[in-house]
């Protein structure tokens, strides 16, 4: 439980029990990958980068949807450490017409799994401005990983 | 073949036959994985949902999307049973600027999947709203299946 | 090195040695699969195809885009030949709001690796018109492929 022993010096807590809405799962296994369903920025960060967020505040709500998929896969695998690798984040940020860097959004998620998991949290990425992620959100993200 | 007599019943007919233009395959097998092309609404369901048509309509398009996809496994496996589980869907919905609920139009599509497989179509999912689905369909959805 | 010398003889030379920017990787391998980041249309490539943009340009824009990807995945690999298969592609292109057809666009990067690999390079694919890729790009990819 290494993993979560870092997330707690973080000061970050992995809040289980979410209602699943809609005909989907949280997380989905097939073989040695979990496919990790869309997760966003949650209530505090709506609307879009560059009109209605800055990037800070973009960046901290990439930060929290991390945190949702972290909570998806802690909750399936019972112990974040059984994560062998980050594979693929496809990152989709609530951008403004004139907003381009979605990819410095996105540093917010990738970020915080790499100081995580160091290597095993460098991933392949792409991250692109969308007109909506669920909700409203400034971000949604789906991923990737290896166990 | 207890799908093909499922959607039977539903009165739902899978049209193979058709044309793959561009370089391009409608269903690409690696392993025991197979990816799904993105399929849409068809010629019925075009425009953004929230201007152009309504969430029923929309919902309608997801499932027109759903059966898109489900021709594209037939015409593959030619037995839509042979289908071990439905690993992922990514759901693009044409979205008004100020309609937010695109998981609500992805239903339809979930919830045929998941009514004609019942868990083994549970499955996971993002669902977003982008500029422009092809053709300016309401919804475009690639899917990822496990054989 | 056979796809090489068919690079060499359309005039296409993968430039190496780009700098990692952001904690991602351009190409992650599990098992047999390789994701490959978004790549994107580069400089002389960006804006609104349909505005900024004529569609000529746009599918150059995602032949670069395949050529980046190309690149990554040299860098990786070493050798080209290694490909096994192309297994997908997702290709968001930078549509103006009444430009309707991002795969005609795509096929810029299809009909380039179709071109390389043959059979090979037949992939499954999804292309839709998106707010923005990275940069302003006019288009991004992101693919996977079977070595």
């Amino acid at each position: 439980m290494l993993i979560e022993k870092k997330l707690e010096e973080l000061g970050i807590e992995l809040k289980w029990g979410r209602n699943p809405r809609h005909n989907r799962v949280y997380a989905l296994q097939t073989g040695n990958l979990i496919y990790l369903s869309g997760a966003t920025g949650g209530p505090d960060y709506r609307g879009k980068v560059g009109r209605d967020l800055t990037v800070e505040q973009g960046y901290e709500g990439a930060k929290r949807a991390a945190i949702g998929l972290l909570t998806s896969l802690e909750e399936y695998l019972r112990d974040l450490d059984k994560v062998k690798q980050w594979v693929k984040l496809l990152c989709m940020v609530n951008t403004a017409e004139d907003f381009y860097d979605a990819p410095s959004i996105a540093n917010g998620a990738s970020d915080l799994i790499v100081s995580l998991y160091g290597e095993r949290g460098r991933h392949s990425r792409s991250a692109v401005g969308i007109a909506c992620p669920a909700g409203n959100s400034c971000i949604e993200i789906e991923a990737l990983v290896e166990v």
